[in-house]
């Protein structure tokens, strides 16, 4: 293996130039270790192609020796998928950085794997369009990142994930073949979604060299609501509510009393009612035509509802937005807190929000739990304070709870290795023989990063 | 395997019941010819499960014995892709008629495989939502065969097709084994996707039994604009310019002189406007807040506008809407057409316009060609009169030339056993490569709808 390593690195060098195979350990270390520090690996060389057939060149060296590949984009994954955690070789994609001019035609855009989120966004909005994948780590993360992790962000109520963005993609398989559909046909029924597939399959499958995205329209109109409750239960009914009547949303967040006294408190803010209420929703809505009529039309069908308070002037639009997006920064200050990204169905939600504080104590007594997050598609942000922030038996508690109750382990963030160990719990046997089916299927040798999203082998 | 096949279909008696297992000859008959009339089969039998456990005990039994099976919704496919041409078993999935309420909280519903698209519509319509994928076989076509076909229908710009409506399945792989994942979970980043993996593979991969569908909000307003062009490409680059400026459009429409002038000959019905042009565009907005001044705006913006008329009321909507409807029945009246379903990328929608006509008259010279179809995503309806319904030679000229420019060869009706001879044409070797190690991964002694999607065995 040794030799067979040695041998495969300086063929790569033949492949893609020497300054791009790179072993000096002050350069590989940006590669070995993820942007929040909580995940490291070693790797024998990160190997930097620059074109999509240096790409398919230095995997068909890779898997005829079974060397074994992680792929990495702008390395701001959250679970350690990008990390070489086993002594994987590291394969970047930021040197594929191509972009093409917006199709106006189409609204799309073909982008190599390591352009950026920002980007992409960047160049829509030049040319009147926007994209619809929005997150924080927007100006590292990168294209062919994001399709591998099937990314969310802050727009997924409107526009979908990355999933729904991806109409064409180009991708090399384990042994360098190159699957390549970049056209832009928005509709085209003649054989299985590949694209589909890849999103999501966190490098386990094929690596992504570019893609073809769809863009959206612009809205030029944005107006915003809160709307306070006196029962979590009866939150939860508008946010179905507020899908039904207002088709223009783009966030339906939720946050609780807790949650707001303590950004309350923290930043000296006023609170935004008279009165205090124990839930709290927060719609968007963003149209070519204003949509505040239909808002408030939504919020007078609302019978259970406390106080409501809408804004259309930015200024105050923000002011409504920092009651819920201040609640990282306040749960910062009581230290790092323990973070756990979930999804649950509507029909546990309810629960789900009412016990996991119990659940939580049950195995960190002294702990806090912040509940908060993306309402509209039953993404709950659990912060656990007064913990560490890795602490496997919160991890294990929460998430078992979450199972029990029918809901995702993990809503955007994925599996990678972080969450491997619990993966077991959310899909059955039957689900994860045809994972492995489909990656034999795809990559009979194993070598496309081979420590994520499955279980260990058992 | 005649025996083994009579053992299989004693042993399904007992699984489904003797009502279930169908072989009278005129009960079978409307299960082995499509709606068309223009696909016919033959089948050992009809079989009829009426649960989940029944088709994995059927499709278990027939795996053991290597009996294919040919998986059947509403039979409302156009490919032939549910007919048994090659004497399969006939699955019917039709018993599973089993329709959940609307979860309003969620805005989802959960279907058997065997529920119409009609059914789903009317509770959720009644419930204050509406489903996203409508069709005119709405009745007969179930939630099964159009998760089987992507299927694509008259709203595919706004919602998407049907695999943008999936947010949860349940399948039957081709050895009885039971996939289920019906919670509904709008992010869920802990795996493979199955569920769009499924959709559109013709029954070639699982056998869907249930799906959670997602529910859309019902717009209240809703307005219609004609705009007539003097060029094509100006009507072109409308198509993408009010895709960029109006959020809320639900369709865009295209059709050209010819195709009008046979429609308002046919029907007696005035032109739209005094002058004659070269190409058309109909746009539908609808939302909740009146999208009428996004689209007005719109077609301010339009420096090659050569005529617009704008409608609010239903009765003048449907007028404008009649213009690009009647194209169906305008050509029927002079003879059957030979109809094509393909899509062009933008790039090259206006030489496929210009040219395709001379394309088929080089293999018929006495075919009239028109030209319609749903501009917003690319999909055209080539209409060809003068030649038989299923001439060949027609059909290979005009996918071919589709292939050169990078089209679609089959924009929503799928591969089937018709399209069959042409998707090597449009899909690489390296791509059918991966379909064919998909599908053995998942069906490896290829019992599942054996003789559709893939090219026949090299």
């Amino acid at each position: 293996m040794a030799k067979d390593l040695d041998d495969v690195l300086a063929r790569a060098v033949e492949v893609v130039g020497p300054p791009n195979v790179v072993t000096d350990a002050e350069v590989v270390a940006p590669y070995t270790t993820d942007w929040t520090g909580r995940f490291h690996g070693t790797t024998p060389a990160v190997v930097r192609p620059g074109t999509t057939g240096e790409v398919a060149a230095v995997l068909a060296l890779c898997n005829a020796a079974r060397v074994p590949v992680v792929p990495q984009g702008g390395n701001t994954g959250l679970v350690g998928g990008g990390v070489p955690r086993a002594h994987e070789l590291v394969l970047s994609l930021q040197r594929l950085r191509h972009l093409d001019a917006v199709d106006a035609r189409a609204g799309q855009v073909t982008a190599q794997a390591g352009v950026t989120i920002g980007a992409v966004q960047s160049l829509a909005r030049a040319a009147g369009w926007d994209y619809g994948v929005d997150l924080a780590a927007r100006d590292s993360a990168t294209v062919g990142g994001t399709i591998a992790t099937n990314a969310g962000g802050v727009r997924v109520l409107r526009y979908g994930p990355t999933r729904r963005q991806v109409v064409g993609y180009e991708a090399v398989l384990a042994d360098g073949r190159v699957l390549r559909r970049l056209d832009g046909l928005e509709k085209d029924n003649t054989g299985y979604d590949l694209g589909g597939l890849l999103c999501g399959s966190e490098g386990t499958l094929a690596i992504v060299t570019a893609a073809r995205l769809r863009l959206v329209a612009r809205p030029s109109h944005t107006v915003v609501a809160l709307l306070a409750f006196d029962r979590v239960d009866d939150a939860l009914d508008a946010v179905g509510e507020s899908r039904r009547c207002v088709d223009t949303l783009q966030a339906i967040e939720f946050f609780v009393r807790g949650g707001l006294d303590l950004v309350c408190e923290t930043f000296s803010i006023p609170k935004p009612f008279a009165a205090d209420h124990d839930a709290y929703v927060l719609l968007e809505a963003a149209a070519a035509t204003d949509p505040t009529p239909a808002l408030a039309a939504c919020a007078d069908r609302l019978a259970d509802l406390a106080d409501v308070a809408v804004a259309t002037e930015p200024e105050r639009r923000e002011a409504l937005w920092r009651y819920r997006e201040a609640h990282t920064e306040a749960i910062n200050t009581l230290g790092p807190p323990h973070k756990l990204d979930v999804t649950l169905p509507p029909a546990t939600m309810s629960t789900f929000l009412a016990r996991v504080p119990d659940v939580v104590a049950g195995v960190a007594p002294r702990a806090r739990t912040f509940l908060f997050g993306h309402a509209g598609d039953g993404n709950v942000h659990v912060n656990v304070t007064g913990v560490d922030p890795d602490d496997d038996r919160v991890t294990d508690a929460v998430l078992r709870f979450v199972v029990e109750l029918h809901g995702s382990i993990s809503a955007e963030h994925g599996i990678g290795t972080a969450k491997r160990p619990w993966v077991h719990l959310t899909r059955t046997r039957e689900e994860l023989d045809v994972f492995r089916a489909i990656k034999r299927a795809l990559d009979p040798r194993g070598i496309l990063n081979p420590n994520v999203l499955l279980p260990a082998d058992r």
